[in-house]
């Protein structure tokens, strides 16, 4: 089919469009009901968009007294693409305009490869997707990468983990690739708005969503609006000192989060007790599975293995010891956990709750909830998908 | 004179009225220009603005070419009163409608005494500014307090330092009292504004404003608006942990930043040094001064007494500690220093900068300037003042 080309003529049109992305298939007469314009007007700016193609007629409304009104619903055939490139793998998914996953592919992947070898596995993953008949083409793709980005440009900055990505296009080169308008936010950012659309975040304001994969990092939400700070470095909490010359860090100080906790640490903490025979399970493990990360940290902690369950809550401790903090200075409304170390499940968030509970000011965590995130990993695709609507359904 | 009883009638009109109050004197032609109406509506707007009294006729423009435009400016007789109160000190200021302060009376006071006698003393110096001249009546009054308050109702919330404050309407009394619409906020926030308005952050949309006066407090400026967080106690940074473990705090924990640092702490450190004969220098000005705190500890540290600058640079250190993990989670494009403890100038703020510097990451500090405040002790007051015009600047 011919792909998305028109884009919304005005501020009303793409207030309707994301109306009907977030709310599915409405009546004119409901979709009147929320937004400022007079009956006439509403007429015209809908009749405006069936002609573009945008938006689509479904049959009639129920009755709610006098003519029925007429449903109107986004393009069926418009398809959305949500890349999330971590540390460490890939997610691919393709969504209707309504952001609903129609399929999704994952697969491991090094971010330190750099862009053009992960990028060729992305558009391999969309490809197999196409493939399968969820898509026949894109209208638009968001992309997350696990590192700050310059965001109107959507060019990585001098991202840490990312040896090859500082400056690269990604915006643009995808955009070629792929032949569809493309978008890029930081993961964490698209996670967090992944959350605020499909998931636990959808009634809050103002949040903060704390990743704990390989490393840690956070999404600001702000008045609804991701905050990505002045150099699009917003966030950056790994290397936020948890212990005044403390353990050596990656990044050249001492004392940092990252140095104590997150998938990298916990991996390392895990091998050192497997290796020097503190831990007899995790060694197990170890010969086992051939490595030691979080899903064997977390089997030997659900099998009662003293080291593991203490690793995760002194991980958990100094990642509340960091949150406890940023309570303090933002007083968020919700505070939601995710990333691939979640699965270290409720240990992890008993612990985090307890630092957090105990350190911050009563004000600020009275009514408080610390929660993990709803999406699991579909939450940065869907943030993705989300990202690239948000920028198609603006004025053109 | 009759005091201000009209309120813009729409969007329009509060924003020309802002752009008279920032900008001062303007033509027509020129407001036009930074409007976006047409000739004959903006020619409507500045005419009912002028009916209401609120905008006065100020002469001819320069010319521009063809027929010259009218000058206008906001009533010069409008009045704003500024009521900043610390914890241990309390001042007041007099505006005109550009914010300019026409006079400003300050006391030391203790915030413990609670409102009733608190607001006695602030309305005696609002009288005492009348006296002199500088004002027959108030249009509006901004206040300031040193703790949360839910912002809408102008009411202090469970304000650690002000026993006796804590759900006292302060908006309505004191609206009661002074017979002019009344709007309370939290002291650093109005210094943050303040600051912001006609200060050092005059160009910077996201900037941060730490205070450290008796205790440590931060403003929030996000998009150029205060940042207050879910329950208005956003900011709240002076008792974010820097010492796991360490010093027993006030508030219960330990190892706070302000067990470590801010006035109260200095001033306990100071007498401590004094006493055990560590610093002679203290010692000889205590027995002068009858006690110890920020100035003397400044002036011992600018006659080189080592204790006096090791107390002021470890706690600029300590500061630093914070706002650096506060950089790398905001990425503000500024940092403002204030508080009556910028008194020990150059000292402290070296030391707050080699902390944030050595300990953020380069892309959060690249271009990060921190600075101390350009207002000093008319920070709060100005930001009283342009919170109080805001609210009237609005429309009704």
């Amino acid at each position: 089919m011919r792909r998305m080309t028109a884009r919304p003529a005005n501020a009303h049109q793409a207030r309707l469009l994301r109306l009907l992305r977030d709310h599915g298939p409405n009546s004119r007469a409901q979709l009147g009901d929320q937004v400022d314009l007079s009956r006439s007007k509403l007429a015209v700016e809908v009749d405006r968009l069936l002609e573009t193609g945008l938006v689509v007629a479904d049959g009639l409304a129920a009755s709610r007294g006098g003519r029925r009104s007429h449903n109107v619903r986004l393009a069926p055939a418009l398809r959305f693409l949500g890349i999330d490139i971590g540390a460490t793998s890939v997610d691919v998914a393709v969504t209707n305009a309504e952001l609903e996953v129609l399929g999704h592919l994952t697969q491991p992947m090094d971010v330190r490869e750099g862009p053009v070898a992960v990028f060729e596995q992305a558009l391999a993953l969309a490809g197999k997707l196409k493939a399968s008949g969820v898509a026949e083409g894109f209208d638009g793709a968001g992309i997350g990468v696990p590192g700050p980005v310059r965001f109107p440009e959507g060019v990585p900055v001098a991202p840490p983990i990312m040896p090859g990505w500082d400056g690269f296009p990604v915006r643009e080169a995808l955009s070629q690739e792929l032949g569809c308008p493309v978008m890029v936010d930081n993961d964490v950012n698209l996670m967090a708005v992944g959350e605020q659309h499909a998931g636990v975040a959808r009634t809050v304001q103002d949040f903060l969503f704390v990743k704990i994969g390989t490393g840690i990092g956070c999404g600001i939400v702000v008045g609804g609006e991701v905050y990505r700070g002045t150099t699009g470095s917003a966030g950056d909490i790994g290397h936020i000192q948890v212990e005044p010359d403390g353990r050596p860090c990656a990044c050249g100080n001492r004392g940092c989060l990252e140095a104590y906790f997150g998938g990298a640490s916990l991996a390392r903490d895990a091998e050192a007790a497997a290796r020097e025979g503190t831990s007899p399970e995790l060694a197990a493990r170890r010969a086992a599975a051939g490595t030691l990360g979080a899903p064997e940290v977390a089997a030997a902690a659900a099998a009662g293995d003293p080291v593991a369950l203490d690793l995760i809550r002194t991980g958990g401790s100094r990642t509340g010891q960091v949150i406890a903090g940023l309570v303090s200075f933002f007083n968020p409304g919700l505070v939601v956990i995710g990333g691939g170390v979640t699965g270290l499940g409720h240990t992890l968030l008993a612990a985090i709750r307890t630092q957090v509970y105990r350190q911050s000011l009563p004000l600020a965590t009275n009514n408080l909830p610390i929660v993990l995130g709803e999406l699991g990993q579909a939450a940065g695709v869907t943030g993705a998908a989300r990202l690239i609507s948000d920028h198609l359904f603006s004025p053109a």
